[in-house]
């Protein structure tokens, strides 16, 4: 498994950065998604259960960022989707340059679709733009309904809510209302989509949102 | 409910900081540990689980640190628990010199253990020492068994590890074994619990070791 250790950007405007990328990416008609919530709230585990859906309908690839281990992308590779393992020393979060550092590594122009599987962090992700053209973040129902009052800023960048896990509602009090009043709050528009990666409810209709975003963004 | 704003350290030498505000609270006899863990692990239920045994041995508080919202210090205190709120302006961890801003704020010299539950996040906060006596991180059930393999440094900063919400044990495939090896492959020396602070399960045991802890530290 090859793993693609990520530098430090040296580049003072990240804001200026992630538009060069996204225009870059734009050109290339590539879609690229960043993905990010709490560390085990089933960032891979989703992925692998949209796979089949996502693959009937574009080309689909995975970068997974990590501090430390690559068993996320011998994973993903192992259920056949073409995926990268990045560290990035330390670091909690991706900025720009870094995921241009592993888009080039992946080297995978071919792809509709590449997911940036962000660090396990619902703080820091959220403060850098990765040139993506779609934020998405996973909330997990053990983690409770009250992460979005909490974490503000991570709700506020996204466009897709996965609210996964729903097989576990009956084992957690998870106030779905709440949940939706608080995020509605900082972010009116986001879509939010209930699912199960273990079970497959919701996947999809999340994969069918995903084509559609795609399908916009390389018309 | 009283909501300390804290500011961002202007000190370069972190550690030499943490060290002065180790000696100083030493010398109070009170005991500071810093609890971290990822969002939603269950810091707050954990503490409410431990006061009852807590409160018949030692006087004991928690600074409630956040991003956003005041609602952990207000269950706290409704329990009877003294309890502050602090916030971090949006900052992903505290420092030494945030936790003296925040120790001050509270002005609990009387107690002896004063926990500082630490912003939800398993990568910045193991980065920065907060003068605390005593690490200790929460590991929940649902996040998975891979969690010491991906954010290393929490294992390695902290020596006690607690393993929460046990009484999902059957939901979610956590290999125990596997977790345990990790964990002792980072931390040879951590003393490992596994409690559920719903049902109760291990949290007298779990308390007699924070005790202990506390003996030690005010002799």
């Amino acid at each position: 498994m090859q793993i693609i250790e990520l530098k430090e950007s040296i580049l003072e405007d990240n804001a200026a950065d992630a538009e060069v990328l996204r225009s870059e990416l734009k050109a290339k008609k590539i879609c690229l998604m960043n993905l990010m919530s709490s560390p085990g709230s089933g960032k891979t585990s989703l992925l692998l259960a949209l796979y089949p859906y996502l693959k009937e309908e574009i080309r689909f690839g995975v970068m997974e960022a990590d501090i430390d281990s690559d068993v996320d992308a011998l994973t993903l590779q192992q259920a056949g989707i073409p995926a990268i393992q990045l560290h990035t020393g330390g670091m909690c979060h991706l900025d720009a340059d870094m995921t241009r550092q592993g888009l080039r590594a992946f080297g995978r122009e071919d792809l509709d679709l590449i997911v940036l599987e962000n660090i396990g962090n619902l703080v820091c992700p959220a403060e850098f733009d990765t040139g993506a053209a779609v934020n998405l973040t996973i909330l997990s129902v053990p983690e409770g309904d009250d992460k979005p009052a909490k974490y503000p800023l991570m709700y506020q960048e996204c466009k897709i809510l996965v609210v996964n896990k729903t097989d576990t509602l009956q084992a957690f009090s998870f106030d779905k209302e709440r949940m939706e009043r608080d995020v509605r709050a900082l972010r009116p528009d986001m879509k939010i989509f209930y699912v199960s990666a273990k079970t497959g409810e919701g996947i999809r209709e999340l994969a069918e949102e995903l084509v559609r975003e795609v399908r916009e963004w390389t018309v």
